[in-house]
Formats: structure tokens, C-alpha cells, sequence
């Protein structure tokens, strides 16, 4: 049986085999001391912890270059976050093709979320939009929203929010390489 | 003159007036009681801070779907963030051009970041490579990475490094979709 141990996760992790441990402790007593932990017990146990075992439906706001990207991210496809409905504002792209998904129109977006029964929505819009279109598709019964635009949104408690800051990263590269340069 | 009171500022960025004002209070004495701060001196001090009166040398390493999203990402070119070096290890696409850059191969990574005196790498490659071509690119003098695989890197103390985890992101939100059905 295939097995690792804290030391090996803490090396991959960054972190120590004691803070492996602790934190896995609070999953259950599934590791065997001096043996380690069993690969696909442990795959499993995080897979349920994660969600991961569940299929949340999908759904991509903005087929730019950003999005479509997104929509091709191999790491996303792996780990079984399907991109099902796709919705863009470019009536050049509405109706047109992405892998097996149609384009839907920004006016059909509320009706495509609901018939999808879509929870979780990647927001790849400009800034200046993203908080509009957010609303929206909370009004359409989104639970969660993984949002691309350098934009600080704001949504009700039930929902969650994450932000994916390309800009505000490099801004902080900036500030870390003109503090150098000072230094 | 155009001013901004600190209760604008804490509206926009999602927090309070009184953590604004206490916030800029460490950048220097520039606002004004009842008339707010100005926003020619307080854009002046902010870019100064950052780093964003700077031009940095910018290279992406990694010409795939994200990377080519992110060499055309309009943010990023708004703030001055220009890419002026693209390596790629696809023989297929080294030669060609992006914009007015011409894709260097992947064995001459580090020639083109000495030749351009590259300070700041964005790496947009497959996880598995990434911290070999992180190394590098440290070893060719680069001071700041922006990593867009999902991999935990390691650099020496001297080089930042910021983290766009897309896909770790994607799982938070899983993991609170998941809680919620659970709740």
C-alpha cells in the first residue's frame, strides 16, 4: 500500500511534519505512526474535505482572453471543475463555440445560470462591469464567485467570494523591487 | 483642485474612513482636515511607494493560453507593466512574434533576461517545471517572480516571490460550497 509520511507532505508543502500532523489530526486519526499515512485514504479523506468528490456546475462571465484561457486551464479540467455554461457580452462570440459549451448572450446570462443550475461562476469581465454582472448572477442563485477583475466586489454573506488579484500581485512585486532598490 | 475625503476612499476600498486616514498618516502629513486629500499628490505618493513611478523590467516566461492572456492583459499594460522579453520552450513558437517582441527559445532564457536586464519574471509554465526555470531565472539575476503555476516554489530571501493560485482558489471555494450543503 502506497504510503507518506508528515515529513515528506511538510517538505512538499513548505511547512513542518509537526504542523502536517496537527493539521491533519483535525480530519480524523487516520495516519499510523512510524507507517504514515495511506496515499489513497488521505486523497480521499481531502478530496470530501475539499468538495472535490462533488460536481459544482460551472460557469464562465467573459470569454476574453482571459477567460477563454481560463476555460482551456488543463489544471482546472484535472481536478474536475467543468466549465459548462459560458456567457459573454460580444454578440460576435454569442452562439459560437467553446469546446462542446454555445456562447449565451450577457441578456440570456440569468436564464443560462438557472437552467445550468449554475452555484459557482468564474468572473472574467472588465473591472468597471464586474460588480454589476456579480449581482446578477447572485439574483440568479449563485453561491460562490471566483472573481479575475481588479475589482473589490461585494456580495451577500451567503455567498462566497474569491478574488484571483493578478494586478494587485504585481503591484505588489513593484513595491517589494522599489523597496530594494532603496534598501 | 480635485480632492477625495478619506470616507470615499474607505467606501471604494471596502473599509473605514478612520483606517484610511491612519493608513496614509505612514505615507506623510498630505491630507486636510475638511477638505480631504488631493488627488494629484495623493496618485504622486501612492505610485511612488509602489514602485509604479518605476519601469520595470518585465519578462514572461511561458507562452501558453495564460500567457499569452496575461502578455495582452489590458490591467497590466494600464499601469505600466509592459513585457518586453517572451520565452517559450516550443520550437514552434520561438522566433515568432508577440506584439514587437520575438519568442526566445528556452535555452536562451537566461541570455535573454541578462541581455534585457530583466528584474521581474512572470512564469506562466506547467507546475512541473516551474521551480527548475524559477532557479533559473534567479541565477540569471531576476530580483521578483510572479508564479502562475500551481506549485509551492522556493527562492532565496533576496527574490520576491507572489503566487496567482488560480486553481487553490478555485478550491477554497469548493471547500465553501461544500460546507454550505453540509450546514
Amino acid at each position: 500500500m502506497a504510503t507518506v509520511s508528515s515529513a515528506a507532505l511538510a517538505e512538499r508543502g513548505g511547512t513542518t511534519a509537526a504542523q502536517v500532523r496537527k493539521d491533519l489530526s483535525y480530519l480524523g486519526s487516520f495516519g499510523k505512526r512510524g507507517l504514515g499515512y495511506s496515499v489513497p485514504e488521505l486523497t480521499q479523506v481531502l478530496r470530501r474535505v475539499l468538495g472535490l468528490d462533488s460536481t459544482w456546475r460551472v460557469a464562465l462571465v467573459g470569454a476574453g482572453r482571459i477567460g477563454t484561457a481560463l476555460f482551456e486551464y488543463e489544471p482546472f479540467r484535472k481536478r474536475g471543475f467543468a466549465i459548462t455554461t459560458v456567457v459573454d457580452s460580444d454578440p460576435a462570440k454569442v452562439g459560437s463555440r467553446m469546446g462542446n459549451v454555445v456562447v449565451r448572450g450577457d441578456d440570456e446570462m440569468e436564464q443560462a445560470l438557472r437552467e445550468s443550475g449554475t452555484e459557482l461562476v468564474i468572473l472574467a469581465v472588465p473591472a468597471p462591469v464586474a460588480q454589476n454582472v456579480a449581482d446578477r448572477a447572485v439574483a440568479a442563485g449563485v453561491k460562490a464567485i471566483l472573481n479575475f477583475a481588479p475589482a473589490q466586489l461585494r456580495v451577500p454573506v451567503d455567498v462566497t467570494l474569491g478574488n484571483v488579484s493578478m494586478l494587485l500581485e504585481l503591484e505588489g512585486l513593484s513595491y517589494a523591487l522599489a523597496r530594494g532598490k532603496k534598501g
